[in-house]
C-alpha cells in the first residue's frame, strides 16, 4: 500500500503541445501488461537528459548519452519494461540500436534522434523482436492526452502510476509542466532515477537544457533513497517543446529560466516522492532534513547514512521510537562531528540534545510521532550552515517478499 | 536458526591461565537472563584492545580508551548486556567510571585497570544500581573454566554462544588461545565487533599488543557485515597472560609472533563468521571475494557494495539467481572500473565474463549454487592484483521481525 499516493487524476494532467504518447503490450516480460511506450516529440523542442553513474550502465543508457552527444535533436523516445537490457554486453547495445531504427523507420525520423530506456531484470538478454513487433502498435496509438497510460507502461513493481502536471505563469504566458515516472525498488538515484520524463511547452535554447535537468535532479530524484541501490538505468529526461507563446528562454539566470527551473524541480520532486510513497513495501514516508552542516554533500551522506541504516528503517515500519538507531548511523556517516554538538528532532519533539538523550524527552512523545506514516527526521550537526533534505521509507515485511519473489 | 554453526562443546575450550570468569542475573533489562560478565586478568598480563570508529562512540568505549592510555595495566573487564550505555552523555560516563570502580574494590585495583563494555539498546540510560547488584555475585562464581558461560552471558539477540579455543605449538612449547563473541545486528565493525575477547597463556610485550589486536581484527571482525550498521560500541580485547612455558615474545617480527598472531586471527576469525552464521535472520553465510584490485581498500570497497545491497541479500535469502543486481552493485561501489574486465563466479560457475553474461552460463547452474546454505561470490575487477574476502549473511522476513520488536 503506497503511503498517501493515489492514482492521478487523467483531467488534472495537462496535455503538452508538440508531444504524444501511445503505449503497447509487447509481452516483453509477461503477457497482457502494458510494457512499451513511444513519445514522439515535436521538431525544434530541446531535450535533455541525465543519467545513472552505475558504472554497468545499460546499453540503452550509453545509446542515448551518444545520440544526445550528436546533437541533432530529439524526435521520439522508446521505454519497455521487463527487461533493463544491462549487463547485456555487445548484443545488448544491438538491441537498444535495433529498437532506435525502428522507431526511426516509424516516425520518419533518423535513428539517433531516437533515445531508447529500459527497465525490468538485468543480465537477460533482451527480447527484440518482441519490441519490433509491438511498436506500430504503439506509434498508432500515439495521442497528446495519452499521459496516464503512459505512466502506466512503465510501471514495474509500482502499485500506482505517477505522473504529476503545474501549469504556471511565467512572464505573463502560460506554461504546461507534465511528467511521468517509475519506482518502486533499486532506488537511489545518482544523477536522476529510473525512468523520469518530464515535458513543458516553453521553449528552451538547447545549451541550457543540461543545466535545467541537472538543477530538478539535484532538488528531486537525486534526493531519494529506498534501498541505496543505485540502478544500472536510471534516466530522467526533460523535454521543452516551444509551442507556448512564451518566447524562448536564451538566457540562464533570467527570470524566466528561474521561473521554469523551479516549474520542472517542483514536478519532478512531486514524482520522485511519489516514487518513495510507493517504495516496495513502503509504509511510512519519511523525509530526512539535516542541517547546520559545514557542507551539503556532507549533509547528504549524513542523511543517507541514516536512510540507508536497515535498523533505522526496521525501527520505523515498527513505529518504535528506537531512536538511538539514528544517533548510531549519523557518527558512522563518516563526518568528522563532534556529537556533543549534535541536535535531533521528530518532527516538533525535541530528542536529543547536545549528543544525548534531552532530558525532557519522553518515550510516549516519540512513540506518538513515529505511529504517522509520515515523519520529519530533523539533525543538526552545529559545524555550519549547509544543510539537505531526503526522502525515504521503511524497511517491511513486504520489502522482502517483493524483492525475494521479484522475477516469480 | 543459525547457518550451520552449533553451540560450542564445553569440554573443547581450554582454559587460559591467568583468566578467571564469572556471570550474574543482574536484570538490567529482562530478568532471568545472564546479562553481567566479570573476567579476571591475572597481573603481568599485557591487554590490548582496539573499538569502533563510530563518532558517537559509547561511555564504556570511551573509558577504555582512556584507561589503556594509562597504561597500568589491566586487572579486570566488566560486561552488561541489555544496555548500551552510548548518546547517555556525561551521566553515561559517570556510570561507566561507577562500574569500574565497583569491580576494582571487590577485586582490589585500581579502577584505571578495570575495562568496561556494555552492548544492547542506545541511548536509554544505564541502570547503574543494577549493575553494582550484580558484581558480587558475578565475582564470587570467578572460575577458569566459565568460557561458556561468559559466552551466554554477552549474548543480546544471538541464538547460539559463540566461543572458539585453539591449543598451538610456538617453538616447542604448547599455548593456548580461547576467546569468545557476540553478535548479531548492528554489525559492520570498523575496527572490531561489538565484544570480542580472545585471551591466550602466551606472553607478549605489552608494546606489541596493538599490532596483535588490530592485525587479527583486520583479518577477521573487519570483513564482516551482516546490515552495514557500525554499532557505537564495538570492542575486540586480546589478553595474553604469559602464564605458558613459552618465553615472552619481545620482538614484533620473530617467527613467534607471527605464529601467536595467526593463532588468534584463527581464533577471531572464526568467532567473526559464527557472528555471521547466527546474524540476525541469517539463512545463508556468503563469502564474498573480491580479487584483481587496485589495492585492498578498493577490493573492500566493492566487497561491501556487493554484501550491503538489499536487494542482493533478498535474492540470497529467495535462492533466486538474480545475479544482474551483484552487477549493479558492483557497478555504484565507487570504483572507476571497466565492466568490460568484469568477471563474476558463484561457487564454481562463471555467471559474468568480459562484463557480460557468460555465453554458456545456464540459470539452473547458478539456481543450484543459490540454494545452498554456504556460497562463494568470486569477483574479479581486472584492475591489480590486490584482494579481500568478507562475510556476510542474507536479508530474510526474520531482519525484519527481529530488529522491528527488538525493544518489545
Amino acid at each position: 500500500m503506497p503511503v498517501n499516493l493515489q492514482s492521478p487524476d487523467p483531467a488534472a494532467l495537462n496535455p503538452v503541445a508538440g508531444v504524444e504518447l501511445g503505449w503497447a503490450e509487447a509481452g516483453i516480460r509477461k503477457a497482457g501488461r502494458k510494457d512499451l511506450l513511444v513519445m514522439r516529440i515535436a521538431e525544434g523542442s530541446s531535450v535533455g537528459g541525465v543519467f545513472t553513474q552505475n558504472r554497468f550502465c545499460a546499453a540503452p543508457v550509453q545509446v542515448c548519452r551518444a545520440h544526445l552527444a550528436e546533437n541533432r535533436g530529439v524526435r521520439a523516445l522508446v521505454i519497455n519494461t521487463g527487461n533493463a537490457n544491462a549487463g547485456t554486453g555487445a548484443s545488448g547495445l544491438d538491441a537498444a540500436h535495433a529498437s532506435c531504427r525502428a522507431v526511426a523507420e516509424l516516425l520518419d525520423c533518423a535513428p539517433s534522434q531516437v533515445l531508447p530506456f529500459s527497465t525490468g531484470v538485468i543480465m537477460e538478454p533482451l527480447p527484440l523482436e518482441r519490441v519490433l513487433a509491438g511498436l506500430p502498435q504503439a506509434v498508432s496509438r500515439l495521442r497528446a492526452d495519452g499521459w496516464l497510460e503512459a505512466a502506466v507502461a512503465i510501471m514495474t513493481t509500482d502499485t500506482v502510476p505517477k505522473a504529476v502536471s503545474r501549469r504556471v505563469a511565467i512572464a505573463g504566458h502560460s506554461v504546461i509542466v507534465t511528467g511521468i515516472a517509475k519506482g518502486a525498488g533499486m532506488i537511489r538515484p545518482d544523477m536522476a532515477t529510473m525512468l523520469g520524463f518530464v515535458a513543458t511547452d516553453a521553449g528552451v535554447a538547447p545549451e541550457l537544457m543540461p543545466r535545467l535537468c541537472k538543477d530538478a535532479a539535484d532538488r528531486s530524484f537525486n534526493r531519494i533513497t529506498i534501498d541505496g541501490d543505485t540502478s544500472t538505468n536510471d534516466s530522467f529526461v526533460v523535454i521543452a517543446t516551444g509551442r507556448s507563446a512564451l518566447p524562448r528562454i536564451e538566457v540562464a539566470d533570467s527570470p524566466e529560466f528561474e521561473a521554469l527551473a523551479a516549474a520542472v524541480a517542483a514536478v519532478a520532486r512531486e514524482l520522485a516522492q511519489a516514487i518513495v510513497r510507493d517504495g516496495e513495501g513502503a509504509t511510512k514516508f519519511i523525509e530526512i532534513r539535516v542541517e547546520q552542516a559545514a557542507s551539503e554533500a556532507e549533509a547528504a551522506q549524513v542523511a543517507y547514512a541514516v536512510a540507508h541504516s536497515p535498523l533505522v528503517k526496521t525501527a520505523f515500519f515498527a513505529s518504535d521510537p528506537n531512536l538511538g538507531r539514528i544517533l548510531a548511523a549519523v557518527g558512522y556517516a563518516g563526518v568528522d562531528l563532534d556529537p556533543g554538538r549534535v541536535q535531533l528532532h521528530l518532527d516538533e519533539v525535541w530528542v536529543v540534545r547536545d549528543g544525548g538523550r534531552h532530558p525532557l524527552y519522553r518515550e510516549e512523545d516519540g512513540q506518538r510521532v513515529m505511529k504517522k506514516s509520515e515523519i520529519l527526521v530533523r539533525l543538526q550537526l552545529g559545524r555550519g550552515a549547509a544543510a539537505t533534505t531526503l526522502w525515504t521509507s521503511d524497511l517491511s515485511h513486504d520489502y522482502v517478499s517483493i524483492n525475494a519473489d521479484y522475477r516469480s
